[in-house]
């Protein structure tokens, strides 16, 4: 998607670790109205798939779920890294390794919300190694929903982790794919 | 707001503790439309106020914050509960303690996304105790931003949070204030 590929080189930062900074529009302030067109674009690529519901994990996937979700008029369910007080009866869980946080959680999704009556579509800001893509497939099938893809604002290309979803068959639409990225370079797959 | 009342009384659950579970519509799953409504109502509550950004704290906040954020036209910026490999830079902090989780963190926002130009309106999903919203009360003061007020969901009334901030003289705007509650029985404040 041009739009973001020019916002990533506008106001991307590259630090080190291979972490592409993109604070100030996806995912520490959110820009609305940019992030109205990404989820109206995700719910393009997806509007003939019958999605009943969005999955996604805490916390930065949840405004762009949400603005798809506004456009694919289904509910958002977001799964949360601990286990908090308000979240009662069965839980599915799936450990997840983070590799911007550089530790291991559990992700814990309430039952209720999703059956095998879904068709969900998971979406998040990030996708590297895809641990928490596969940490949220996990649980959708556990709860036995069917799977349409995945919708993600930003694919690290030269990380494993779309294209190890891909080879198993899994749909992944990345709205910007980056092939390679350094502190004075950045290129995408197109 | 008597949409939310109804909706608090169709699908709340009382749970042990003072809980109230409202999972299926807030803040585990999230209604879409109905959530866009809420965020419009905020909106208009707020829209002679000249809100330049909206400040939450993730993540039960932050798709009730990015839906009035849609009406008032503005970028949603997000206090993160964990110092992480791409926060960088000169940051604000604040300690909370967290009355759903039982649990002290210290929350973090880039100090790079809100300054003394900014007239914030803070938003989250629940209000009880107050030390979520002292918290980024405190950190939009020391960023030197203006604060206009505070727009929250649900307020439980019967704790202390609320009228604490109001006697303060912060103007608190609660969709919904629950005066009392308990396994079979809910009341609101009107």
């Amino acid at each position: 998607m041009e739009a973001l590929e020019q916002k990533i080189l506008t106001e991307g930062q590259v630090l080190p670790g291979n972490i592409l900074k993109v604070g100030s529009f996806l995912n520490q302030q959110i820009d609305t109205p940019f992030t109205l067109e990404l989820g109206k674009e995700i719910a393009n690529r997806y509007k003939a798939d019958g999605i009943t519901k969005i999955l996604t994990i805490e916390s930065s996937g949840i405004a762009l779920s949400f603005a798809a979700a506004v456009y694919l008029g289904v509910p958002v369910v977001f799964a949360k890294k601990s286990e908090s007080a308000n979240v009662s009866g069965r839980v599915l869980t799936a450990p997840i390794h983070s590799y911007t946080h550089g530790n291991d959680y559990t992700a814990v999704l309430p039952a209720d919300y999703i059956s095998s009556k879904d068709r969900v579509l998971l979406v998040d800001d990030f996708l590297a190694t895809g641990e928490a893509l596969c940490g949220l497939i996990s649980m959708a099938n556990a709860a036995g929903a069917t799977i349409a893809g995945c919708a993600i604002a930003i694919e690290k290309g030269f990380q494993k982790g779309g294209d190890d979803l891909r080879a198993k068959g899994i749909r992944v639409d990345s709205l910007a794919i980056i092939e390679s990225m350094g502190p004075d370079s950045l290129t995408f797959r197109r």
